[in-house]
């Protein structure tokens, strides 16, 4: 077994896996899942900036450098990433079966230094710089000739995959383009070709028109349930202006976006009672400027139902609520989010 | 909204879902995820047949009517169905939006009569019966011009998304060929003009010449851990030899994988301590005999992990155990799984 992860190619369907190697996780090992915590002290909590070591960006307000304590957000290597950016991406053949060696990145970016301040809770100010930390980060791998996409992602709650409870984002940048982020670009493509159009600008046309899946409007940005939402409360947002990538967003933009942000997920927040959910940031892969076809959203998804064999087995997914009535139940729902108390101590417990 | 559910066509890939218009579950609905469960009699239990009506298939080794009470296996229509199989099959435009309405099928397939007798623990000529009971309705439902696709999928355990504890598998028909499907299909045909060759056939042939992943082996089946496994554990059975369709399956062929199917379940629930999983048989679509490029073949897949943002956002999955050790955990564990005493009375609970 080598020492770095290795991206295995599906020769069926072209999907690709990560194998983690270097984790080769044993079968006892998978009872966390069944409810075990596991306690401890908080890496990601000031104080204990030591035990994240590597910092790669930091926001302070006071602009104090890596000794500062006032920051806002930081970003750091996973302790245990997906993928590691040491190395050449090196391919090749086993047989008929098709192999990368994993080069590539994976990051924390750390959202606030509280503890206990969900994303949602934050001030404008602060929020504008979590998006403003994501856009250098993607810029800064953009740059690697190595990279073949940066995927921006969210997991809140262990339900969603969260292994951390302090407020956290990831990044991970891999060596070939997604299957996912493949079948996008094709789609988005292909409706160019026939349109001349944007499918986004044009699904943002029409719900703006007749307003049923509209959560909320600003002057850059909307949020909206698609109509063929996946899973319940499914909610995009998307720019109004056609953009392709994140790294283009302008300071101006980025304030509208985190006014935006904070009272779509406000209101999934208040409306499903804090649930658990991911959201992805969709861009288009780098060294691409300006794709005419796609168009750059978040996609914000609650766990509420459990993907099982019909869904695996067929990429059907079954949502048992229309996103007209997602729709109706966020925007009757508050977008505030209470921020915790003032020198409320902040629990130092893994999840 | 409409009585019937609504199959929307995402317009950027293409991909369906499943609008349950019928439900439209509040959000209060949606707290049973968080651990809360419901109590009740088990609709699939002996004495309680009145709970299901409209059974359409049952093996009885007594060849008894529908009054025999020693009936080994039962299909009966789902309570709360995906899609209903009233009406006519009809496609229409919603601006720029494409909708179908939800005609196709959807039914239980209840393994056994005794609640506590996991799929595993089931005898080999008992196995058969339920392998014969998917392959009959299988066949039933390729009959019905507007199936598109006939999905056999089981859930086991409320974290694979199981909502009754009684052993049961799901069929789901519907009324277009499913993307994932559509993905494989794509995929096997491509390989076979290029190679002239069965992608499936050439995977078996490489695995049996070095068998690092091969866990059970008969005289006309192969189980394996597929050499791209998404999921930790996960485990495939394939015919050895070449097959497009399940229907065509002879009766001594469903011998040999019954037996390859139940040593296969037990070695999962040996190694990994009765784990969640699903698993899904992939079949040619109807209408289609012998197609040369592709091969049907079961996938099973314990739920290990938790999909999360980063899978959602990619279609990249992380697996933390190789194959090659997942499957030489497998071969160490025992295949028997205990069948529960005689005389244990079976608990009457949903989970």
């Amino acid at each position: 077994m080598s020492e770095v992860s290795e991206l295995r190619k599906d020769p069926i369907t072209g999907r690709w896996v990560i194998i983690a190697t270097e984790r080769n996780k044993r079968p006892k090992e998978y009872s966390t899942l069944r409810g075990e915590s596991r306690p401890g002290i908080c890496p990601f909590c000031p104080g204990n900036e030591s035990m994240t070591p590597g910092e790669v960006y930091r926001f302070s307000p006071s602009g104090g450098g890596p000794l500062a304590e006032d920051w806002w957000v930081r970003v750091v290597p996973n302790k245990y990433p997906a993928l590691v950016s040491e190395g050449e991406v090196t391919r090749r053949a086993e047989g008929m079966y098709d192999l990368i060696h994993g080069v590539g990145a994976h990051e924390v970016i750390i959202e606030t230094a509280e503890h206990q301040a969900p994303l949602a809770s934050l001030t404008k100010a602060h929020m504008r710089e979590v998006l403003w930390a994501y856009r250098s980060r993607i810029e800064e791998h953009s740059r690697d000739p190595r990279v073949g996409y940066v995927l921006i992602f969210k997991n809140h709650g262990p339900a969603a995959g969260a292994s951390l409870e302090h407020p956290h984002t990831q990044l991970i940048a891999t060596p070939i383009i997604p299957i996912r982020v493949r079948e996008e670009l094709r789609g988005a493509e292909n409706y160019h070709e026939y349109k001349d159009r944007c499918v986004f600008c044009d699904m943002i046309g029409q719900e703006e028109r007749k307003p049923l899946r509209v959560v909320e409007e600003s002057s850059h940005f909307v949020a909206m349930n698609p109509y063929a939402s996946r899973f319940p409360f499914e909610t995009w947002i998307l720019p109004r202006f056609h953009a392709s990538h994140f790294d283009t967003l302008a300071r101006s933009e980025s304030d509208d976006l985190a006014d935006i942000l904070r009272r779509t997920l406000g209101r999934i927040w208040n409306a499903l009672d804090d649930p658990p959910f991911n959201f992805m940031l969709h861009v288009a892969p780098p060294r691409n400027p300006g794709l005419a076809y796609y168009h750059w959203h978040i996609e914000i998804i609650p766990t509420l139902t459990t993907v099982a064999g019909f869904e695996w087995g067929s990429g059907f997914f079954i949502n048992p609520t229309p996103p007209e009535e997602a729709c109706r139940y966020l925007r009757a729902a508050s977008w505030e989010v209470p921020r915790p108390r003032a020198g409320e101590p902040a629990r130092v417990a893994g999840a």
